[in-house]
């Protein structure tokens, strides 16, 4: 049987970190806060929300959540959000998205101060995964496959990393993060020909396909690590990852299960960004003008 | 001996399309126009300068160099790139880099207007990449490698295409490019093991190293197509790539020469941002507020 990963551990982990971050700055006199912007009533939006709220809130986040009728304006969500770029007591702010038909959502995503944008979704915030992600914030749930390695000590230098999947908010982030890692890294899609003699060559798996049964046995080699990024719905309707687990658990290394695995993970890195995004605020405010804006994110 | 990819050929039919392209600005009372800064007398940028003013002559725009002194404060230059940026008749503008010790790149780069950034060297050009590419300029270099694929009609899709170098003006950026042609796509770099192994299961081959012999007999396998983006001093103080082009010319399917190849189209590309910024500048104009930016840029 293969080792589990667990995200619970890893989430565990990170939330203890932030903790003590989050002390330290209110012994300072800031108070770390995220406002989470919900339009409309869509039960995944409300379940990702109570989430994200509950795992922050924990990591001794104060939390404000803006409900806004699906009927909204682009006019009045832009206002609110220029509001909440104005507000010096609010670090970060989370966007459920998609946005309701019509919206431009290129204008509005853009709108949000790339320093508040813990949640990756301006194209500055995106840029960063290019020049090296020192003054971003990255795509969290992309991040949070990377946390694995940390907390479980693997160093992907050298390694054959395969990741299937090629999306804006996953494939390709990770993509680029892994290369930052030092891993050889593939980009496996849709129109991958003999999908299995690619990732059986792999060290490191990382499936974010959004399929059921898109890694099987024919799929993997034994020692693989495998991150399973998909949450689907199986054929009994319980939920999966892209991975057939009981059918590769016995084969591969390491494995991280669904649920249990990345998912849990994703709320406590949006929960380190408000965190760090309030200690560039606090650093910058501390140090006056003696430090730029750059200085203070490498410093974190 | 491998079908020769000419890079000469490329830039010629580009070339020609431009022409004509420019032509049409012209009948409509536009005249695309680039703007060069160089700071000092580096040879290298001088050489530089001296192949994109002839390439753009030849496309048909007309090239303004300002030449600052070795010494020019940063503010300075910000002033002159504020100009440029007021400046209706200038449609690109063409940096040279890197800039003198002490200035905050970062911070230069970025005073830069994207819709003007016909290089991709601010962030939200960058972002491009990631988002598709639908409304910013690509790197220069990167979008010459696939002006390969493009003239000699080779469709990447379901190919393996392996890229060797992760660098943000060419190794990343190609490889992204690569996925959204729906290659597969494996990226090598310094810390990749067993290179040869990787590189022989590529169908298409990129080198960009920046180091003579990187790719030798060992690396490539029958009917490979090789596109050398590196430009070395050989042994001989030749100009030479990053493949041992006489050890692998026999073995591979087609390959780029270096001098002669993808560096010939380099500046052709840089042309066809111009006239697409000025395309998009007088289709503005033109539209009045008919066209949002956006659906221009996606229309050319």
């Amino acid at each position: 049987m293969a080792k589990l990963l667990s995200g619970k551990e890893v989430a565990e982990n990170i939330s203890a970190e932030l903790n003590a971050r989050a002390e330290d700055l209110k012994a300072r006199g800031y108070s770390p806060c995220l406002s989470v912007i919900r339009i409309g009533d869509r039960p995944g939006d409300c379940s990702y929300e109570r989430g994200a709220v509950r795992r922050c809130e924990t990591a001794g986040i104060k939390c404000m959540t803006h409900h806004l009728p699906k009927d909204v304006s682009q006019d009045e969500l832009l206002s609110l959000i220029d509001e909440l770029n104005g507000d010096e007591s609010v670090h970060g702010v989370l966007l459920l998205r998609p946005l309701p038909r019509g919206m431009d959502e290129d204008l509005v995503v853009n709108r949000l101060r790339p320093e508040k944008d813990v949640d990756c979704m301006t194209d500055l915030s995106m840029s960063g995964l290019l020049s090296g992600g020192r003054n971003r914030f990255m795509p969290c749930t992309a991040e949070a496959a990377m946390a694995f390695f940390d907390y479980y000590g693997i160093d992907s230098t050298g390694m054959n990393a395969v990741v299937i999947g090629r999306s804006l908010v996953f494939g390709k982030p990770a993509a680029l993060m892994l290369v930052n890692r030092n891993a050889t890294v593939t980009v496996c899609h849709t129109r991958t020909r003999d999908l299995p003699s690619i990732t059986r060559q792999a060290d490191i798996l990382i499936t974010a396909a959004g399929h059921a049964n898109t890694v099987t046995a024919e799929h993997v080699s034994p020692g693989q690590i495998v991150i399973d990024v998909g949450i689907n719905a199986g054929e009994d309707g319980r939920l999966c990852g892209d991975a057939a687990f009981e059918d590769i658990k016995d084969i591969v290394g390491a494995i991280t299960p669904v649920p249990g695995g990345v998912g849990a993970v994703t709320t406590s890195i949006l929960a380190r960004h408000v965190i760090e995004a309030c200690e560039a605020a606090a650093g910058k405010r501390d140090n006056g003008n003696g430090l730029t804006e750059k200085e203070i994110y490498s410093a974190i």
